[in-house]
């Protein structure tokens, strides 16, 4: 027998992974929720058919998340978490000593209950003292918070559909004042390739630029997301992801990682050409207003 | 109508594009050729049903083959290159005003004559007065060279199959005896993460440490090749591809280009740690054994 899994990156071009068995699939109040066991990526975790994360290649994405933001701030201790209810962002969190609580807020407790059953990899540390969940929406959840965070890491799906919310410029001004003088945002961009979602990368910078003083991106290879190439925004009220980081004192860690390390974490930043170009297209006053219409 | 060209990045991962015409496919002496008009990615060429280059997408590739060799050796005057029959490698390097001479080798004319008459943005500077293409096997003709390169480009297909020989101890001998004294060598190295590719990258990384002084990987986000990951070899007898960058030189040049700046030059140099560790594994006296049975 053949099963595959197909996921349409554009409506031309297609990422099909043969599965083994398809061993959950629920509909939620926000979502449909599958997990498929795959020969090449392990165990798939899709919603509404797009793919969130691998077994396989999970730990790129959990890695650049989570290090580069704590290599750069050394007092990063209470840290908001929003999306990310497979526990992934959570687990390497739970590596650092110094960091003191972790709100986590995940909009759908049916992904949060999935993971826990079916990807113990990546839900592994959900139970740890210093985690907090909420299953609340965090558009709502965020605009209670003031000066409360040293680090937010927003984990939301794409800029489409029930994810818009946390692209807007309302959002990223909330995500400003629920940080501490010193604080850092990171969030997902997306894909730089391909054009709906290069458009979407750039409208999103536009908004974290005109709001946070420090604004940079930075990339990774994921071999399961849209061109194998994805992108990640440093909003920061203070420090620079780069002058900043203070790559001896994350090293004096040990920390095993299997992506990330103090050299890529300067890589990540140095962009190709076309990509320095869309941002700062949308980086001058003009680009931001065109962004905006 | 629905038609889709598919490739199998493993037996279970495949990498699909709708396909608009099918303009070009024979068989030639070697292998087959084909050409399709794609929405996504405009015209495809594949050999024996693999990519080797889009229109959208064959600048990363071109362009991180060329300038980083030619950003750290200012020298290069002579250069050999092995394959690349499309043209798109030439192409970057007839940009340079101080090379003087091309010798392109490639094993196909059909190769060749199909992209001259169907992706002139690749072929389009094969007519160029310095370059010189040979319709030979590379394997005979590079061991009739001697101390006569500054640069070998060998842009060959995937070490499987027929292009197996471009990745033996012995042709990158040939190589290194055909450069002259502070000669480079850039060398494909496929995609590090799918097992067996990684088998092979590791393989071929292993013969050029054991052959080159200096020897270093370098990768790019190209999203038509597996995993969208793609990584090259940098072997040299004197230059080192940091250390010896000279970036206001390259960048007085005043070159346009859409992926290679020497910024992104240095971070492609900047390897996950999975990747680190890899090449790190054949780089020692006994992985350099075990790589060989």
């Amino acid at each position: 027998m053949e099963m595959w899994f197909s996921e349409f990156h554009t409506p031309d071009v297609k990422h099909s992974l043969r599965v083994n068995r398809h061993l959950f699939s629920k509909q939620s109040d926000f979502q449909r929720i599958d997990i498929f066991e795959t020969p090449e990526f392990g165990r798939v975790l899709t919603l509404d058919g797009n793919v969130m994360l691998t077994e396989r290649d999970e730990f790129i994405y959990d890695e650049m998340m989570t290090h580069v933001p704590m290599a750069v701030h050394k007092g990063i201790k209470d840290i908001l978490v929003i999306g990310a209810g497979d526990g992934g962002v959570v687990r390497e969190l739970t590596r650092y000593d110094r960091v003191e609580k972790i709100d986590l807020v995940e909009m759908d407790p049916m992904v949060v209950e999935a993971c826990r059953n079916y990807l113990p990899g990546n839900a592994c540390r959900m139970d740890d003292r210093r985690v907090h969940i909420y299953f609340e929406n965090a558009l709502k959840f965020i605009r209670h918070r003031e000066n409360s965070y040293d680090l937010i890491i927003v984990d939301s799906v794409d800029p489409f559909g029930p994810s818009e919310g946390f692209f807007t410029r309302e959002f990223y001004g909330s995500c400003y004042n629920a940080l501490r003088e010193d604080g850092i945002m990171v969030n997902q961009q997306g894909s730089p390739f391909y054009k709906e979602d290069a458009i979407a990368m750039q409208r999103s910078h536009q908004r974290i630029v005109s709001t946070f003083p420090i604004s940079k991106v930075y990339q990774a290879h994921i071999p399961t997301y849209a061109a194998g190439y994805w992108t990640f925004g440093f909003a920061s009220k203070k420090y620079h992801p780069i002058n900043d980081l203070d790559a001896p004192a994350w090293e004096a860690l040990n920390m095993h990682t299997r992506y990330y390390t103090t050299r890529l974490h300067v890589g990540a930043f140095w962009l190709p050409a076309f990509l320095e170009e869309m941002l700062k297209e949308v980086e001058t006053e003009e680009g931001c207003q065109n962004a905006e219409k």
